[in-house]
């Protein structure tokens, strides 16, 4: 009943009652690992480290019942006695969700906290900045978010055939409010990685600032690849230098996002590449990992240090690999969560491939990557309850390929999921897509995708 | 600094550091009322009752400053010296959300429950049903909420020029949901108090169970007065009171609401009055006091314990005191938080009468009522953003008009509310209206209201 599957579980002794009373010592083990006895002498927690305790406690809710997920749990419950032992498979547990393309109010981004958290997740890769938004308050120039923070209107549906939503878009995070989130998800042994996307996806921050842009334009309405980045010149990089150390200095995590995706080559000095690689050694000076999509490959010699997140599939990542970078994989066949989950007609603004829950499920990431994450863009996910649409249940999927071992059972898999795991996400309020297609009010007829 | 403003106030001895111990007494008082003394050596809450203890903790967390607000709080403030004398002056302290017209999923719903709460708010009066939603689960009619419960498109705007929203909108609470809400507002001193609205508003009913209705047709896409009621016969009586009474399962506070607004007269056997005197003399028997807004005072004789909320002026609420009921005032011109705030242009979808910061702190509720409740009707409020947006400042505001003594001097609560209440809010991730008008992105250009 326990998801992510655990290492082993032994059970079948009868249930025993529980008020709440853990016995908790710390034991030799595997980073993150936890052995969780329940026993009808009580229940007992050996983990090798703080988080080892905090999935021991994950797993003693879920044993708890879906009741135990609502916001007031009850005092009382009964568990099976059972033995768990359980550690993670791969320590880059992720999730990126793209607040710049629709800005997530910071309480439903504590929300996604605990919902990571209650899979056993540990890295959340915020998206921050995008052609339609930027949503870091920046102190030294905060045109960047005032004016780079909203835009007047959005395409509703695939930019080829779409019409506009209709209404203004917009909203950032004060750098107070990223230090919560930062302390929040810490408390969950999550660490935030934030992304500020150069020297493509930037033309939020060139409404606000022209100078930093080849040409002009506002806030970008559209979806799509714009062919409008960043003017790789030293000036450029010294704005951004000021701006990736504000992000450093709310952000205290090792790793910091670049971005690099979807520009063009130019690895020559004034080319996008090479902008890339000043970005990378400013980290690089600054004592911070970089993390760049993997069209930063191009770029020319990074750091070593440099995290590559392979999304064209894994042959980016092996290359990355070979060149001795660490990887975290997200191909995007298998981990992008905006795609439509079945060819269903009624499925909401189908994008992508299809990448059913099965799909996302059979994903093997190879044994020698720092780990996967699964990446939520949100061109078509304009609120919260979208959101939960796309990325439940599949998430609850990839949480098993990046903490479960290895040879995994999907008909197991959706027996549990539908028995045992979609009656949690009931009581946490997640609107998930359900099994067999969408709520009527989760369809959206007449509002084109663009199926591959 | 403190919102709503306390009774005494009398500091001006220093500071003091704060590490979170406080001692507890219960003593005699006013009901719901506390005293909290912050000296040197120490923190004191001396309370009349358990709620007192819990109004005593929200004004500590005010006097913690902003950061008291978030979701990772400081371990350590500093409070001013001071003492408090607080208690409020009405026992009811409400505010009505209408989830019917739009849904708000549960765990936005709770949020709010949170927001009244450091308000000092008591009653939270859900509008579960209307023409364009029904959000309770029946477990005895299911077609309630799974054909009632969502609408094929919206109104995107006012009903006489507005076009359509282009997409569906739906959901509802399961009963564990709502018990789940009761609970969580239990423990914060919240009451809860059910509508299911009769005869009119009904259409959403009538879709899922067309023989209740005069005349068929699908949930309701548009706003407005519908004059399709239910039909008023013994059956459909009897099927309410079988709903009422799953309502009555869930929902264990001593208020029900029966709505009884907006629908034709007729008092006598068959018409809409005697619908509203049958259904509220069911709950009646059922040992629970009937809410009805003000139209219910011509439905015929009415338990005398039936509350009425006075929406029309405070003109009903005169006559139904003189009948012997209890009433809580919610005159439109003052406490109808979806009238625009401003005669601005740039506020979104204008309806209504002006209703400014101002115009409700203004408001002086008669002393002989059992208080009063701001009305958040959410046709143009399509999510929790929105919401946000029209309920506060105002019910800030609000909060102060039914807890704190007469005599209150607007100049002086502006003052307060800026430098020391937005910045609560601000930390509580509440996007309310700034004082100056909307935020570019909150503004709804092109989408017409219908100013009076």
């Amino acid at each position: 009943m326990i998801l992510p599957r655990p290492v082993s579980f032994a059970g079948g002794g009868g249930e025993v009652g529980f008020d709440g009373a853990v016995h908790v010592s710390r034991v030799g083990g595997p980073a993150e690992g936890y052995r969780l006895s329940i026993t009808r002498d009580g229940v007992r927690i050996r983990a090798s480290d703080d988080a080892g305790e905090f999935y021991a406690r994950q797993t003693l809710r879920q044993l708890s019942g879906p009741a135990a997920f609502r916001a007031v749990p009850p005092d009382r419950v009964v568990l099976p006695v059972c033995e768990v032992e359980d550690h993670p498979r791969f320590g880059w547990r992720g999730v990126m969700l793209d607040v710049a393309r629709h800005f997530l109010p910071k309480p439903d981004l504590l929300r996604y906290v605990d919902l990571l958290a209650a899979h056993k997740l540990n890295v959340l890769h915020l998206h921050l900045t995008d052609d339609q938004g930027w949503r870091f308050e920046s102190l030294r120039f905060p045109r960047l978010h005032e004016v780079g923070g909203w835009r007047a209107d959005s395409r509703f549906g695939d930019r080829r055939s779409g019409g506009m939503a209709g209404r203004p878009h917009g909203g950032y995070y004060t750098q107070d409010d990223l230090r919560e989130v930062v302390a929040y998800a810490a408390r969950r042994h999550i660490a935030v990685v934030p992304e500020i996307d150069v020297p493509g996806h930037s033309q939020a921050a060139v409404a606000a600032y022209p100078h930093l842009g080849a040409h002009g334009g506002g806030v970008w309405t559209d979806w799509g690849v714009n062919p409008n980045v960043l003017r790789p010149d030293e000036s450029t990089v010294d704005f951004y230098r000021q701006v990736f150390d504000e992000v450093l200095d709310v952000f205290p995590g090792e790793v910091i996002g670049l971005g690099g995706d979807e520009a063009e080559g130019g690895a020559a000095e004034g080319g996008d590449g090479w902008f890339v690689r000043r970005i990378a050694q400013h980290l690089h000076q600054r004592g911070r990992r970089p993390f760049g999509w993997d069209e930063v490959l191009d770029a020319g010699p990074l750091p070593t240090r440099t995290v590559i997140a392979s999304w064209r599939g894994e042959d980016p990542g092996l290359t990355a690999s070979e060149r001795g970078h660490d990887v975290v994989m997200c191909p995007e066949e298998h981990l992008y969560l905006d795609y439509r989950q079945s060819d269903d007609p009624r499925e909401p603004v189908p994008v992508g491939t299809v990448t059913t829950l099965e799909d996302v499920y059979r994903y093997e990431p190879p044994d020698w990557v720092l780990g996967a994450q699964a990446n939520v863009w949100t061109e078509h996910l304009d609120s919260p309850r979208r959101l939960d649409y796309a990325a439940f249940p599949r998430l609850s999927a990839f949480a098993e390929v990046v903490w479960s071992p290895a040879g995994r059972d999907v008909a197991e898999f959706r027996t549990r999921l539908a028995e045992h795991h979609l009656p949690r996400l009931d009581a946490l309020g997640v609107e998930y897509r359900p099994l067999d297609g969408p709520r009527p009010w989760q369809e959206l007829p007449g509002v084109p995708g663009f199926p591959r």
